[in-house]
């Protein structure tokens, strides 16, 4: 049985990661997206097990302690995190998961599973960037400076991702992602098992 | 400016690298044929520095003392090599370069260069090696007890290699070599350049 992938894409607001990783979602059936707990309050058209597991805080803080979370953080006063259990059993059956997720869970995911294949979205320059955050039309001087010193700093822990795209054309953008994936089914570490079962070991 | 990729392919006589290395070839023009140099006479159509470097068998001792080559291998008492500046000059200009090549080729060009990308083409069985070799109706019994008895010692050496390409379908395998190619033209390593000159370092 092969066992699916963990794949993490990440990269600074306004390089187009979460559009790409829509995309990808869309085009390969196999690749499936986590589903990540929460103890925010469920809005009305989210469904448990299908946007989110919702907890409870003190439920959450019950499964931090048991080290069931890939990843967690706080936003805004509330948790979200990535539960072990969920992924491991649809990787096990042999599903690819993919998770559009910041570099702080990124690097959580990367330590608790150092075979997650990491892709970090940049735009070709910074300039470019600074055009694309100006472009929404909805930000602030103040957030577009923050932003752009976050994407410098995100940027500068490349070492954490195997693969950077350079997110100049979408379409190419997406190809890549897909590329990656199927490149790292044909990895000789992906296939060990099946090699070792070949050769009779 | 980037680095061009070194690629090896290799796998047991066969299980059809050589269609695979050439239709590659074939649809990747960046793609390039890496040129040995020789000591057996030129063929009647065969062009210096096309199809081989020809060379006496004391220029060839000659380069070999002096480390010219990423390999060398005797076969039949003539001698085969790869010329390290020829390759390394692609390289240098950004070109990729792909070799198919015999185990022990592949061995010498990973250590004298561990970034080359080796991809390792098997047959999805080794019965299926079997009724290949038989289905050329050109082999003996003996040499096909000899080539799946290579087969197997090839295969044992998978830690040489990078990725495997289980050859049932040859569309589909030059699809994989080709997602190979692009998604290692995204790998951080191939672009960790470019990303330190964005972040001014």
């Amino acid at each position: 049985m092969k066992q699916g992938l963990l794949l993490i894409i990440s990269g600074p607001s306004g390089a187009g990661k979460g559009t790409i990783y829509n995309e990808v979602l869309n085009r390969m059936p196999s690749v499936k997206k986590s589903v990540s707990v929460t103890t925010r309050a469920p809005r009305p058209h989210e469904k448990e097990g299908v946007h989110y597991y919702f907890k409870t805080l003190e439920e959450y803080q019950h499964m931090i302690a048991a080290g069931e979370f890939l990843e967690t953080a706080s936003v805004y006063s509330n948790y979200y995190g990535t539960p072990k259990k969920h992924v491991f059993d649809l990787i096990e059956k042999g599903d690819d998961v993919m998770f559009e997720i910041d570099i702080h869970g990124a690097r959580q995911i990367k330590k608790r599973y150092p075979r997650a294949v990491s892709i970090f979205v940049m735009t070709p320059t910074f300039e470019i960037l600074e055009q694309r955050l100006r472009g929404r039309g909805t930000e602030t001087e103040d957030s577009i400076a923050r932003r752009l010193g976050s994407a410098r700093n995100e940027l500068s822990q490349y070492e954490l991702f195997d693969y950077i795209v350079f997110n100049e054309d979408l379409e190419k953008s997406v190809e890549s992602v897909i590329d990656i994936i199927k490149a790292e089914k044909c990895k000789m570490k992906t296939n060990e098992q099946r090699v070792k079962a070949l050769l009779g070991n």
